[in-house]
């Protein structure tokens, strides 16, 4: 695995870089990890990285990897920079010839989504976006449950997801995460739906199995001067009939990363939060609701497969990201043998929830600023 | 008291008598329990009533009462009928010179709330409504911290009321309060805004001391064949500018009685569930939430004066109902001995708030059939 | 109903009248709130007594209420002193033809408990002991799920009541309660087992159906200046052979009053916390674990019985005690009726647990002075 | 890091892989993962080692890795066999040179215990020994906050760990841990003392900071046939005179790995549970309860220094064990280097705690034994 960005002081790419190596299956053999090339370097160093396979920029990375021996060069790229650099480092992996991984939201726009959906198809190389919420074996206990019918036809679906930490002007000060995602030319249209939001709609679609449809929303930009929403509200229409709510703030004073998804049907209901993600309580109308646990010997196969302890020993944010790595580099793996991979390990959100993603970012954000009530999204 | 409706079987008539009685100050002394006379007769015989003060009309009741002597008669009418029966009840006992203590919504609709509340300034007698959530001690305290300033301004609102009673067809079964509730000639406009939308709207602007100015909503009705909503989402607009989502089902499966608000202002957060009433949240940008319970010595005079028992001795629903009502009994004794009522009894909903909630009711309704997305509250 | 103690500024006095009070079946009828007469006249006026039937002391009280006409006199009495007037004035009540229900612990010291039990068979009175916790639909669930062998065989228990109201010298403060618990004139051999240790042991028993056979203790007595415990542990061992651990505290800062009881048996386990009293757990090997909330329809008909209102709206401890004034005053009626009871509510505690709970706090107290591990319950 | 034990199907080996790995700051090296070489050869291989660096036995990795060059050599030995393996492996490891981080419980008995800590001493090389959950962020920030005074004098400490996993023969069936758990040849004198109650009582003397002093215990094997306790019970006395309940079991049926601390001193108290890790609670006299998190701005340096996500983000067990792995490989570094490690780095259990565990085990299971009641910790 390569990486670009996550240098000195950045979050993501130290999540990425321990969701990779936890299974011991991928290594981190060269970075791009800033522009800034001394960055880069003693980046690269304290990361035990050789010093010449310590780049300054993505695209000599992507040059001088190609010309390394196969057994020796990267086999794909772990992208963690802001968003606006998703898309030209996708892109020039691909044409490089290198599987991507990339951070979410996919890229700065739909447009841009839409042409690296095109070009993933074309060069017939992996793609996966980390959507690391999905990767919580609880939540994809959730989705086997409903898309076994154990709910019933889904009526009713609440997605939020709150946070606390841009409730002041945290871009004035050192946080660089802050910093670029408020800045319209890094962020892309969006701070609270581009950054957390989409997080919400992923998880919603992912563990209903179904599509958004339409939707009515406001956003808003609490802290003065804010060019970019740090919150939202979403009425939403699933194209089954179903309701739903989606909310979501960067200014939830107190909130720490919040998100969570209620699934109400016909014959029951589910809850799931992230921060008790070892919990998926499962609601009847005339008997105990059900408390799930990670690691249970009742959960599926998928669940089963994705949790690494006993009950009792709690996975966490780390593993879940790491469930996305390692079926990531089981598809890679079972690419390269010319096998087929587990069929487990093709749950990985990929190109198709990139262009997911994008459309309802922009969508949410054109809803906002429209007196018209629903917006349909556009079959894409 | 006498009391109109909460015949046997009832559920909340039985609510209303147990919060009346709990601290000794008040006494049923007669009653109109149902239409039908034996049934009322005999519901009165249970209640241990003198048969001469059990009547088979509402209308009679009035009559009767008001020819006893004064220290004989009822001093005020607790109305728990269906809907449609609430204004016409109170209008009887207001003219015929008694108090009101009514269940919620207040009216069958709009018009007649108004018409109500000019009776009530006119009869310069007292009026209360069931509003039970801002009984409880916590929710006071929530009111008093925000009131004196210590979340800031007021920025975003979440409010939700799930439950899961209607989520199939109880209107087809011998459940009465379901038949009512989703007829059309008893209920008003609407099931799920009517019943527990309206306490939603009512907690928010209690809590928050905000006015909710504008709202776009989306009423569904899931179950085949209903003609009104049993499940509805609502984005608000306060009058300070501030954001929020009201959502509240009668479809959600599992949920028993969920209704809860979380408020976020500039500097702090707040949190509240009813299903863990003794429990208040503060939730802070810098230092750890803080975990305010029922009767804790740190707690206002008005949450001090709401609680019965010392701290960790859980106080219910029933203990809230009850402070509504001994509030209402304050009032009056204050009244009738010509003071002024202890100030921390005048926290009881009232008719500006039966005003308010119709208001919400019929808005919401139409605001869901519209394409138009926001709609205004008019000032009443 | 008449009452002994309970004067102004009582807690528990306070809680027995709104217990007697909730469900309109019990009436208080005079009291002798005080040894002081005046502060016993004012407590009475406050509560609505004529001056006549307010008494100076409670033999006074006996003997008129004896000769008022049958219909018009007090049925039973409720006794809320300090524990040394227990046994005296149950004596008395029963001398003078008056059942009785008594707060805990029922006497001064086992020997009052054996004579009083004796007295209570002799005269065919009625004795109820507010064991509150016991009065909790979901305790009673808890017990009947045992009872049906739903757990096998037990193995463990584990109950445990930790409060922090002591841990400094509310004894030199105002703080009466504190005053007369740790004086041992007044409380007996013991604080926090006569207090609190004795509920938990009341509860292990009632919830398992299984009798304490052997104990083995530690005692302290943490703040300085204590003749009395303030804390203690407690090895048990069961009549079945099932091994247990109690704990209480009455130094345990910042805890409230969280008397809970866990139980494991060969094929499942059981979890209940006083202070979320509406959730009752269910735990099994191979299944995940269940929650029961009160007034949940899959309920047994004596925890159905025992709720007042749907589930989720929370009931709480005083309705809890309503349960033991509503089943105890039930077994009056039928008396006078002279039918039998509903079987439902002879689920009282009577002076059985009278006697268990005054030989578990002698024999604790002993037991931590002694150097020898295991002390026996003796057959009393 | 070369590994010793954890081949194919073990639980405990994989989770050290794991947590070594997370970081990315070591490597493993080489392993002798089963004395059956065949399947030492295949867990060899499914970790990407070559097949000359892995061993079917201990010794031969000793004698084998001595003579790699000083780069290419392990640095230390991990071991993660059944207990009675312990001390003779981590003996050929010190004499060989390579420090060790052992599993817990330390050794066979106390005697190899105090053996092994003679030759660590003698050796001057690193030994840590894993107990688990102190390496939780909020464990370590529960220790800052008692050693700082926060909660003034300690008095009271309950210590739990339920489990359910041996309720019924689980040893009769292929679960190989239950096997050697429960045999004596393997696990020693005890298998729910020396698989997790000492880890509670390791738990209680790292937070509180203290010793314990004397102990009376009760311990029980509840399943027929077996030869070790699956459940025990045991009263603490600390050096300081505070008391504690420590209690642990394997037979408590639904439990999944529930260790628990609370803590209470003269000042305030605080509770901790391994099942929802991420948060600590402090409690007061006079103000409300504080909910701390780990990440939280507020946090000490430890706790600081030992989470690797932002707040909300869930860290759970194999961060915890990670935060082990770190401070030793930062000890060896240090050492390597000629440095002093960073303070924070100290952190890590070690051969004191081999000893003072293995005194735990000894005498809590003599002392259950014994019908004296309290035993006294011998000096080692």
């Amino acid at each position: 695995m390569g990486m670009v960005g996550g240098g000195e002081g950045a979050f993501i790419g130290a999540v990425h870089r321990m969701a990779a190596a936890l299974d011991g299956e991928i290594e981190l053999v060269c970075g791009a990890f800033s522009s800034d090339s001394q960055r880069s370097a003693r980046s690269g160093a304290a990361l035990h990285l050789p010093p010449q396979r310590v780049y300054s920029d993505y695209q000599s990375m992507m040059n001088n990897e190609q010309q390394l021996p196969v057994q020796e060069r990267m086999q794909f790229v772990s992208i963690v920079t802001p968003n606006h650099l998703h898309a030209p480092v996708a892109t020039a992996a691909l044409h490089a010839g290198f599987h991507v991984m990339s951070d979410k939201p996919a890229t700065f726009d739909l447009q841009e989504a839409l042409a690296l959906r095109a070009l993933v198809r074309e060069s017939g190389l992996l793609y996966g976006l980390t959507h690391t919420y999905t990767g919580y074996p609880l939540v994809k206990e959730a989705r086997e449950r409903i898309a076994a019918g154990e709910l019933g036809a889904i009526r009713k679906v609440v997605v939020e997801y709150p946070q606390g930490w841009l409730a002041d002007r945290q871009e004035d000060t050192d946080n660089k995460q802050a910093v670029w995602r408020l800045d319209p030319t890094q962020a892309g249209v969006s701070s609270c739906m581009g950054d957390i939001g989409v997080h919400a709609a992923n998880l919603a679609e992912y563990v209903t199995g179904l599509n958004i449809s339409e939707m009515c929303s406001d956003l808003t930009a609490f802290v003065e001067g804010r060019k970019l929403d740090d919150d939202g509200a979403v009425l939403l229409r699933f194209d089954n009939g179903a309701r739903g709510v989606l909310h979501a703030s960067q200014v939830s004073v107190g909130e720490e990363n919040g998100i969570s998804v209620r699934v109400y049907g016909e014959l029951g209901g589910l809850e799931w939060r992230q921060e008790d993600p070892n919990t998926l309580w499962l609601k009847w109308p005339d008997r105990p609701a059900e408390r799930l646990r990670t690691a249970g010997g009742y959960l599926g196969p998928l669940a089963t497969a994705s949790a690494r302890t006993p009950m009792g020993h709690p996975e966490g944010y780390i593993e879940a990201f790491a469930n996305l790595y390692r079926s990531f580099a089981q598809q890679i793996q079972a690419r390269e043998s010319g096998g087929s991979p587990d069929p487990l390990a093709l749950d990985c959100p990929g190109i198709e929830e990139a262009v997911r993603g994008m459309q309802f970012i922009e969508l949410a954000v054109a809803a906002s600023a429209s007196d018209v009530k629903w917006h349909r999204f556009d079959k894409q």
